[in-house]
């Protein structure tokens, strides 16, 4: 397979690092001590795990020890950077013990359960190096949950003889992480278990993890493409764009891009506003629009929008309770209460009928099917009718676009980053930690790498009717100092065209370009 | 307005030109007596413009002569490079002579009509150097047409005392510059007329003009997310991606995307294959991908598929001629003969209610509202249902993305180079001509100016029921090296995934990133 000219460029590409990293056998990872008071309940949970504190690099140096196998699996969606995430562990490994080895499980966490794993040669990860997606082992949204999945997983890793295994996933994967962690101890199994934050969406945060991998890639191609649109618009003067970005529990990402863009109008899932607001505001930025002459526009809307609108969590909570195997829009309607009912009769007939007929297995309404931006666009030109304002409009949606990406050189340095500190983390005997770096919004050189104990980012959260210890999402902080940048510009935006158009990621020249940072850290 | 980092790093970049362009006093556009017969009829509709012979560069020096006042204008979509046309023109301009006027006229060929116009300053011009978009001056798709706005147009020119416009369009808006150029001379107004060849759709092409501009940032933009959609297709070995891309009359895009980022399939329209076929063939590799263990893929299709499929073509042609008011698809589907009322049973119920309902004014179904990747989706699931075979598809189109994107190096070089051209073509008095640059696939340094008589693309089509004189659309050569090697590579794109990520357009860096050339060159 041949492979393009910035591919085979990217390949060549060294990553920048915290000097700390350079050489491993100088540093090593030790308990800080640091210790967050945790609940008792989960204290029970993770009797085995919980005691631990934070573990922060020492200039003690550290020791090979034996040679050291090592496990890697991807787990959810893809995210740019994951590649150089292994790659970064297998130079480590390397570099710490030339006979320690990796090996990667394929398909995600499915391929820990099932054993079906590919040992990771030099060649092999000497073709990943920088590039985005997951190809390498392949990716997968199983969860280890059932006593038998853990069983399981546990065979694998001692049947392997595993020293460790890297998780790189997200909120539920970090979470499985730590239940694989304590089982394993438990259970005298002596594979430790370490978790690398990675989302797209910028939902797993801490105090210590700034900031999930594959966030940056992500919206600076979104950021592209809205600009390349912004200008298109202004310059047709005829489209109202709806762009509707990946990212289903938090809005981080439409945020990131409006302060990138500079959008007409944005919408935070996190405001929670009613549809009846956000449909009269949309509205009203159009009217405004028209009177100055300007029958064209920019709105971002985040793909979980729904999820945070009060009257379609309460319809759909209603819907799932009472009405999961009904189809019939008219009888739906006639069972409903009000509010429900008048809200569910406001709706477009189209997106009534997606409500009640894409049902998951439980009969449960599957918000991500729901075409928001279509929803918006239709109740938006109905309110229109009444003003005599006519748009001309074409929805968007961006998101498998910038999964999968060339990594921008902050993705790529810090997902290398986390890699050799994983080597470094399974070497001093880690598990149940979660990999962050720390002051990522300066140079590499000012990194500060550390590894977190999971459990120190959990709370209990209601799922599937019972409460269970979760990582929390990290939604946008309506307190934050970049939503209120971005509140206090977007008042200038409505009416003047502010676009910016920050154009495609660029890997080569002044560094400015290069290697700039989410507007959002 | 502040500006994106990139932004203020492409004004400064400095377009590179062919050698005889730098220093506009040392040569002249000559009539080099290179003339190609034509047509008789052709020779009455242009009587004074049709026995020009095409234009070369020659050594002899020009002369300034007095001031000259020059107009432009931008006509329909937007592609990138258009504010490099006017900058180089400006430029031009301004070498040949510093009292050099240039205006521009406002929102397309409606501006010169209502003599709407904005006289370009170099503050004006130094903001848009190598951005994208038309918003400068703006666009508009106003065809002059009727003997009233040919007057108009004469009326502004006449008072503005022009002695030449620039239209910077497509087939159209060059039909339409040939014209206003014959209507000038043949009415003693002096302004000259000259086009410069812009489309994104590649479509507007001769022996002398190899490509238009726009169609490399284009198809550059598009390539790129295409190849980061493939990259996450092969990670998550779950969807089928049908993603469609902007181009109504010719499939180059679509070639030049498929040699870019070689998906497992992509339709060119012009292989007019039927749509039974169409589907058969998707169908056929998904069912072989599915035997390979390979549940995903990239399909790629032309927006104006429809319009080249012979079924489609003469059932539209059946409802614009007989049903053109009906829009009830019962009665439609009696009243049609066969073999069209079998073929529009055929059809998805949506796909025919689009058919029926979105009419233009003239009750002409508007082809396109049609949903393509849709109306594929859709017949290929029922073909699979058949045999078993159930996929997960995320239908994708892209336009907007790429018609306002920055300019490649390319486009900048080619359309700078273009300006600098216009400019001494109005010095040197030539009309009814269209700008050319020979050898584009060679480096600026070999470039060959040239100006052609309009007349000499021209052809008869009919068109509102009479023949008309037009520049006929270049659709895709069947017979072209570029296709043969396609359609031979594309045997092993079926099963192999060999796709290419071309990453996003760079501009600083090796050459070999920034400066390569459309593939189908």
């Amino acid at each position: 397979m041949t492979i393009s000219r910035l591919q085979t460029k990217r390949l060549a590409y060294q990553p920048l690092i915290p000097p700390a990293l350079r050489d491993l056998s100088r540093v090593s990872l030790q308990h800080s001590g640091q210790r967050t008071a945790l609940p008792e309940a989960l204290c029970k949970i993770f009797p085995k795990t919980h005691p631990f504190s934070e573990w922060c690099l020492d200039k003690k140096s550290g020791q090979p020890g034996r040679p050291l196998k090592v496990g890697v699996l991807f787990s959810g969606g893809q995210a740019a950077g994951g590649h150089n995430v292994i790659s970064g562990l297998y130079d480590g490994l390397i570099q710490i013990h030339p006979k320690n080895q990796l090996l990667g499980f394929l398909d995600g966490p499915a391929g820990l359960v099932e054993n079906r794993y590919q040992v990771l040669t030099a060649a092999m990860i000497d073709q990943v190096r920088n590039l985005g997606g997951f190809d390498l082992i392949g990716s997968g949204r199983t969860k280890i949950e059932t006593p038998e999945q853990f069983q399981a997983a546990a065979r694998s890793a001692s049947a392997l003889q595993l020293d460790a295994i890297i998780i790189i996933g997200g909120d539920d994967s970090n979470t499985n992480a730590a239940h694989l962690a304590e089982y394993f101890l438990q259970n005298n199994i002596e594979t430790r278990v370490i978790g690398a934050p990675k989302t797209i969406d910028g939902d797993l945060r801490s105090p210590d993890i700034e900031m999930s991998f594959g966030f940056d890639s992500a919206a600076k191609t979104y950021s592209e493409l809205i600009g390349n649109i912004a200008r298109d618009a202004m310059s047709a003067k005829k489209y109202y764009h709806f762009i509707k970005l990946m990212g289903r529990s938090a809005s981080h990402l439409v945020l990131e891009c409006a302060l990138a863009t500079c959008p007409n109008l944005a919408i935070i899932g996190e405001e929670k506003q009613t549809l009846a607001h956000i449909v009269a505001n949309i509205a009203q930025l159009i009217e405004d629009r028209h009177a100055h002459g300007k029958d064209y526009g920019i709105v971002l809307l985040p793909e979980g929008l729904i999820e945070f609108i009060p009257e379609f969590k309460a319809l759909i909570a209603a819907l799932n309770l009472n009405l999961a195997d009904e189809k019939d829009p008219q009888k739906v309607q006639k069972q409903l209460t009000e509010p429900h009912r008048s809200f569910f009769a406001s709706l477009p007939e189209k997106i009534g009928q997606q409500l009640l007929l894409d049902r998951d297995p439980h009969g449960n309404v599957q918000l991500s099917k729901i075409e928001t931006e279509v929803l918006l666009l239709d109740l938006v030109k109905k309110e229109l009718k009444g003003r005599n304002i006519k748009i001309d409009a074409q929805p968007h949606f961006f998101g498998y676009e910038g999964r999968a990406c060339f990594p921008t050189n902050f993705d790529a340095n810090y997902c290398y980053s986390l890699g050799l500190l994983a080597a470094l983390a399974v070497r001093d005997h880690a598990t149940g930690v979660i990999l962050a770096i720390k002051h990522l919004s300066r140079s590499p050189a000012e990194w500060e790498p550390k590894a977190v104990p999971i459990v120190q980012l959990m709370g209990f959260e209601m799922r599937s009717g019972k409460e269970k210890p979760v990582i929390a999402k990290t939604v946008v902080d309506l307190q934050s100092r970049a939503y209120r940048l971005f509140a206090q510009e977007q008042k200038i935006w409505r009416l003047g065209d502010c676009y910016q158009m920050p154009g495609p990621i660029q890997f080569y020249g002044d560094p400015e370009l290069t290697d700039s940072v989410p507007l959002t850290l």
